[in-house]
């Protein structure tokens, strides 16, 4: 079957363009991966779900608070993720299977997210809820790390971007990581201290990342 | 490794094309979001699925009407609001951190819409559901109204699309906000009631923004 | 804040661009639709899951051959649809909004799919199952007939397009919303008979709509 | 409705661009996979979640470890899958209704697998577990290996790339078929070995697939 005029086009055939391989290659990376963060993002809500028949409605939904509150925490966690994911593919200039390789481990930590978010804002008061939250938060930043250390050892990343992610990246995906490491031991002492030391990191970071982003600019 | 002849492509190899860099960011923002409001609303489902080993179906089925009266509202309120985000961005010249923070926020309440249209569904009489879903699309449509007030402050508007955003999406953002939120006293009074607000509200909404399109035309 | 070089791009700015806003705004509309279409046909599968704790697998295994068979019979379906879907979007010329709400309720049709599938696998020999599953794919179908009509009354496809849409898309879509329809009043006398209706008009849809492609190649 | 100046975009209208519609229906093609390849690697998750009211959590947690396993595996094979589909698109020079009919078939297989993904982690010791897990991986393989040689034989890859699928693609295909159908009866005997076979293939895969790639670099 040969593709006919692409005026009248036939039923679902048709040459498959490839004016531009690496371009098809690179945004089809880019969007399955946005198409995990998207769905792990939306599925942080499965935790809420209440099931039929309750008896007292009003009473399940005020005690919810506790999954809402994991759900506002992990839908922040993965946001500043994707954001930071964004940056740096945005500052990739080529990539490479093992690249690709591990950008897979990286999603499959950000996969788990509304699994172990579920497990915390159910469970939010357990050492074991926190220890396994903890660990999937650390396992994100590794597996960043390790992305963008792979990326700057075979110099993947274009000129301009290369200082950027290797002071500004780098140092905060190592102090993330080593945060929530730190907050294991302390959640065996209190689970709401290693809670607040989350919040703390997110809070102290965000103001940390956006005078880095000034001194930047 | 070095990417090889594009006419040959290797293993997942390649230059990571960046011919345009803010169109690349941009398309990325606008189809996460897209991929947040396409699943959002496919899961709006879940309120409707039987568990096995129902007795008697056809009761449990026909007894799904208020789940299915939840799912038609609710896809609507999605619809709608992922119409207008469309335009809004359609609208935007350019954009910066905060509009995407902005942007996220306003996500994880569109996010939370199956949940708590599942509880609408399962529980439309209660006092407590009435407010949980007045109070998901009130923050909605605060958080859309942020989005647009922020753009217009900073200017980010294509000149032409300025003027439609603040004489029309502004203010019916504020008028749903308001609707959803004088619903909830109502609830306290009648459960339909508020209901019917919300119903009245749209019909009478989509017959003002045809007319407002009309003389935008 | 203003975009800064291209090259050096910053935390997440730059500029909006819009080069063809026709266009993004008709990608955004079929990757929104497509993302729903790949959503609810991944979702199908829900009816298939096992819950832990189940004493004889093997056995609930052997049992679970009604929701595969559904999961098949859903598949085909919507990707039946896809691939006519796919076909009338490429034949459009231009859109407007009233074909936009149209699309969203025949997306919301769609998207009931994975709940009438999973009644479909679990309770198949119902009567009550097989009105709805032939309910949702008769609206389907008329959904998608309304988007056709639209398009041709408002003479929205492209020259070569209008033709085959009049001949080819807008009988079958009647013929299968048609045998749908018939298939409820049947499943009261048998629900096997109303069943062994779709897979005919399947596999026959199959052929014919081969012969009339090979009559307009 | 005319479409109106670009500048000034109305309420969702706009003419549909189709420069390139073959290039259009391509990506919805690939862009459709890769969404189903990407809520199904999500969707593994769904065999790890925790029911609220759980005693004790802690015990529930470490009794995760064989779900935690099967994600990973599962993980895995997906996301192999998702990069042996990426490479066969990027080879392809035009396609067909049938191998679209084709990719369906395969994306089916794809997206059984979060359920028999879920049911290993559940009851992976069971030998009607792993029978229909091999089951689900060999037809993953048969549909993929029936889209390349469909390919093949209607000339429809790129003459450099041609070669490369003969000669790597089709016979890994096989051997990974084999080697899941070979697991079946090697189940009966011990689900342990049959699941060792299982991870021997992609580890020695992983080299041999390797070692051709470089050969053929």
């Amino acid at each position: 079957v040969e593709a006919r005029d692409p005026a009248t086009p036939g039923l679902g055939e048709g040459r498959a363009p490839h004016r531009n391989e690496a371009e098809v290659e690179f945004n089809r990376i880019v969007s399955f991966s946005d198409g995990v963060f998207a769905i792990a993002i939306t599925l942080l809500t499965f935790g809420l779900f209440i099931p039929e028949g309750v008896s007292n409605v009003t009473h399940t939904l005020l005690e919810q608070w506790p999954d809402l509150f994991a759900y506002g925490i992990s839908f922040a966690v993965i946001g500043k993720f994707w954001l930071a994911h964004h940056r740096f593919f945005a500052a990739l200039e080529r990539f490479d299977g093992p690249l690709m390789a591990l950008n897979l481990v990286y999603l499959a930590f950000i996969a788990l997210l509304p699994f172990t978010s579920q497990v915390l804002g159910d469970y939010g008061r357990e050492v074991a809820t926190i220890v396994v939250y903890a660990t999937n938060l650390a396992c994100v930043n590794l597996a960043f790390h390790g992305e963008i250390l792979y990326a700057l050892r075979h110099d993947m990343l274009r000129p301009g971007a290369r200082e950027d992610e290797r002071r500004y990246d780098v140092p905060t995906n190592l102090i993330l990581a080593g945060v929530f490491i730190a907050s294991i031991p302390v959640a065996f002492a209190s689970t709401l201290a290693a809670t607040l030391m989350w919040l703390a990191v997110f809070l102290v970071g965000a103001r940390v990342s956006n005078r880095l982003a000034g001194l930047g600019a």
